[in-house]
């Protein structure tokens, strides 16, 4: 495994004392489910280690917090509120997929059953609310940030939609394949940036600036997991060999080698896509024919671009020498992750 | 079927504008299916008559404002807000419950399969916020407001935790019942008539008092319905025949019958319900227990008991004349209605 960036593990402890602390009066089983998910409790209840996440997003938005000039601490409860709406969709998404393991854990709705497993993700979401009235600011900001999470909520059901939708289909398009991403994860991570940036100034700017640079830092992450998905090591990553494959996701390689394959390996790749079940020897296969249509070094390439895009956004913005750095080699990280 | 007292009828033409006018720059599929929930569109798209709920809770929002002083068209973002609310946790329901039908119509899920089911509920809960934005009131006031709704809809997922986790168990008291209708039921009730009335009104007393009327009236309208899930007509109520006892609801009658029979009966009721699957015949023998040992009339009496209530706190609230009325009206009409 690689290593993380120092930025990511800093505030670890903060982040997790504060989600705790969002839970800690909330004493039936229901609770119980997302300490659980958290990693806090095993599933018959007995405290754990904890959880090892990798905190990207809570982190950029205490980060984002701090570069515009504010107080890091200020913004703890609405990093909270980011990490318990992402979580929210990874439990809602796990029973959607049908996955059964996450972090090497079995999923909340495979212990729980799935009518349980929605309970836990509904509830995650609305304390996401709870932690956002924790925020020591004006209501008219308060109001605003609010508004915010909920827009980036609707985008991540929008994109979890399209997810859905798309494995239907075997006509989809680049632009497509970004709206679905741009839902599923950029928003919420351009969310986590505008938030932090909103806590810690007034600066228009500065908070525009952080969100598109936060967008293009989600494309970048996702990009990148797309290509773990198919080409990463199911031991570093935690996902099951070629999953995304088998059960018909149309990530970056899927999308550019459907639009680029020509001849048999065309006809191939619809075949295999048409039948209800993909068997772990035709993921084989089809891995080889994105390979030979060049799917690999396109979605590499792709990473490298958005990563760009995120560079160049953040070389100009108005914020401090140390914030840059942190920045920057959580940017390089997300580029270069093996897990 | 009974009549519908007037006030329920009253503003169903503005809140479903309202419902409307919240979705109207919604275009994708996603939203179709919410479209459909709402009877506003066919599976395929085409225009329907439109939804013939009867708007029980934003009706309860918009009279509470009105009845306490307020112009009700101040309140109708927030009455749209409640009823979304109110619709995500059935859509949520039905898929856990596993329902096909509702309101005469095939569910949600059951025309585009559970993942996107969850995700239509998800994006109603988030559009209860946006209504709620659309508010003209100061953001304090706001904050209050959308803070009720987050605790309301906490409420309703603990009620479907409990309603579900208590499918397993045999020995749920009537104080865990009352937990779990509290939860399901009288939270939003509650909620739609607090929140109505803090939009018209800043006297505390009057907000308090409608609040713990609809509390009541919401525990008056679970023991009815869980009487109609069994002594009702499945053609008036839209309902399966016995459908509560086949997957084993702990509805009052149940649980008044588990806490109450004795000797064979029972025996029988344990052996039935520890049985994976209730069968036509067994929910038969089950409600001829229930009736043998009172479970109808104790029923009644309960609803007689939370209605009497609720009617207690209405005659000593600081409202309107006309308002006192309408709210009699409901009270009655949910009562004695028997669909």
């Amino acid at each position: 495994l690689g290593k993380l960036p120092t930025a990511l593990t800093r505030y670890q402890a903060e982040i997790d004392a504060e989600l705790r602390s969002v839970l800690v009066d909330r004493s039936s089983l229901l609770y119980d489910m997302i300490r659980y998910h958290f990693g806090w409790i095993d599933e018959k209840g007995n405290p754990q280690k904890g959880w090892a996440g990798k905190a990207v997003r809570p982190t950029l938005c205490l980060l984002a917090c701090e570069a515009v000039g504010g107080d890091w601490h200020d913004a703890l409860p609405a990093a909270a509120a980011i990490e318990l709406v992402h979580n929210y969709s990874l439990v809602h998404d796990d029973i959607q997929d049908d996955d059964r393991e996450r972090r090497h854990r079995p999923t909340v709705w495979s212990i729980w059953g799935k009518p349980q497993g929605i309970n836990a993700g509904s509830a995650m979401r609305m304390l996401a609310n709870v932690a956002i009235r924790r925020l020591v600011i004006p209501h008219t900001k308060q109001v605003h940030i609010q508004s915010l999470l909920d827009e980036a909520t609707i985008h991540l059901i929008e994109g979890q939609y399209f997810d859905i939708n798309y494995e239907k289909r075997l006509d989809i398009t680049s632009k497509e394949y970004l709206q679905m991403v741009g839902g599923k994860t950029a928003a919420l991570i351009a969310c986590a940036l505008e938030v932090g940036a909103e806590i810690g100034t007034g600066d228009r700017q500065a908070i525009d600036g952080l969100r598109q640079f936060g967008w293009n830092l989600g494309i970048t992450f996702q990009t990148r997991d797309d290509y773990l998905g198919i080409w990463g090591r199911p031991e570093n990553t935690g996902k099951s060999l070629w999953g995304d494959i088998k059960r018909r996701k149309k990530t970056l390689p899927v999308v550019y080698g459907m639009e680029n394959a020509s001849g048999d390996m065309k006809q191939n790749l619809i075949r295999f896509y048409s039948d209800g079940v993909l068997a772990e020897e035709t993921a084989a296969s089809v891995v080889g024919i994105l390979e030979a249509v060049g799917a690999r070094e396109h979605t590499a390439i792709m990473t490298g671009h958005y990563a760009s895009e995120a560079k160049g956004i953040l070389t100009n913005l108005p914020i401090s020498r140390s914030a840059m750095q942190d920045f920057n080699q959580i940017l390089h990280f997300i580029v270069e992750r093996d897990f």
